[in-house]
């Protein structure tokens, strides 16, 4: 990327302490910047050597950044925005790694912003367990990042939103705000509301028997109700939608199953089988 | 255990390859007979020092056994036991390793056993993967193994069959047949179809998007359609019951993120990643 010369991560929890990590690693020319309240994150991450400097203020931080990136719930998304508007020097990009896209473009052109240019990103990475403590050098490393396109944007600043992800090690997916909720809510939303369904439905008796398959399938259950409250709240048209479809797969199953219908079952199970077999392990 | 001489492993796939290897690690002394129908299984398994030696039908290998573990489909097992009992000397022990138990012991009684003793077994350890070539050395290691108590069975060859699968490293869980179908339509069954609705549900462009949470949620979604659909067929009665709950829950989750109701998700998000992170991860 064209370097800008300090990157501020804003939030400096799994995701924020995992991209500061990543910076310094992959771009290290790069001054990292880390901002947030949480005074243990930035002493940890200052010794780390992950963030050059710290800020415990988007007032103190912001006007020393030449690149943004929140990594904060994305419920906090909008007031943070509006904050770095009136802190960040004149034509600054911002972007940001929250899983929901639609609901910030829905207000982004209204508000129209005086200084920044704000491109929204997701990177594909992750894991259930939160905090700087779980931040993670190679997190983003071979992930799938999604950059939002619109046609409001300034194109130069999503070049430069690209050329920072792929900088990161990152395969850059070009992808409308609404493509991009419809996508996470199948592939991420839903699976996690399915997973933390399943382990409701579980007698405590049964769950200590549990082995690697149920253990796999429900993993993601663990993530925190304050990451995973707002994404659902915020996607929650897309999430109802892929339920929807999900519902029906279930009645099918269901059916062939009571009725005792081998073939529609073996089609089922067989169509999945195959189907997942088509991504990686 | 009172050691037998020679234990004879019906099926050399995932689980019988793996319990060979598993048998000659752990209890040393034992000659190990494979009996499979399979040519290349047998002679990489007697190839790889896991068997002893090899035999092609149950006529020709089980009136050498004084031990013998089943690891066929579960379809399989009402026949094969009836030839077993045919050609075994008396007394022979017979456990098995399959995921189904109350089908079995529906009709076990009645047949009345002329030579064979047998007490049902199911080791939870697995893997999408199947036939030998999956077979990993230390698949059983850790796991826990349910071994069905019935009043009808002998005591002694009920503690025969624990003692293998604790000398083999597994805890042994005595529970009824029903209580095990039970818990593994909550643990095993039910995940395994919820993982295929998801993987059908999902559009193929956002399946090529999937991350690690995707991933891990629907890896069992891979199982071979041979080894699953006799199970969803025989413990039908309990994945529909688990079904059952499980929808109550998909139904409670649906109402509260459509009506926007944040208190009722929070709590069931909660309530799930609590309750999944008392088991280990």
């Amino acid at each position: 990327m064209a370097r800008p010369q300090t990157v501020a991560i804003i939030g400096l929890g799994l995701m924020g302490g995992s991209l500061a990590a990543a910076v310094r690693r992959k771009i290290p020319k790069v001054r990292v910047l880390g901002i947030s309240r949480n005074r243990a994150a930035l002493r940890d991450a200052l010794r780390k050597g992950w963030v050059h400097e710290a800020a415990r203020t988007l007032e103190a931080g912001i006007p020393r950044a030449d690149f943004v990136v929140l990594c904060t719930p994305v419920d906090t998304l909008r007031a943070s925005l509006a904050k770095i508007d009136r802190w960040a020097k004149k034509g600054t990009v911002v972007t940001d790694v929250g899983s929901v896209k639609g609901d910030v473009l829905r207000w982004t052109p209204k508000t129209g912003f005086r200084n920044i240019r704000f491109i929204g990103a997701h990177p594909m990475a992750g894991s259930h367990a939160r905090g700087f403590g779980a931040a993670q050098e190679r997190l983003y490393e071979g992930a799938q990042t999604f950059v939002i396109r619109s046609e409001a944007q300034s194109p130069a600043a999503y070049r430069k939103v690209c050329s920072f992800w792929q900088s990161l090690g990152t395969r850059v997916i070009g992808v409308t705000a609404r493509e991009h909720d419809r996508i996470v809510a199948e592939i991420s939303h839903l699976p996690h509301a399915m997973a933390a369904c399943l382990v409701l439905s579980a007698a405590p008796k049964s769950l200590l028997r549990a082995a690697s398959g149920f253990k796999d399938t429900t993993r993601i259950a663990m993530g925190h109700p304050d990451v995973w409250l707002p994404i659902f709240q915020s996607n929650r048209h897309e999430i109802l939608r892929a339920l929807k479809i999900f519902e029906g797969r279930i009645r099918a199953f269901k059916t062939a199953l009571a009725l005792g219908k081998q073939g529609v079952l073996a089609r089922l199970l067989g169509g999945a089988a195959r189907k997942r077999s088509q991504i990686s392990f």
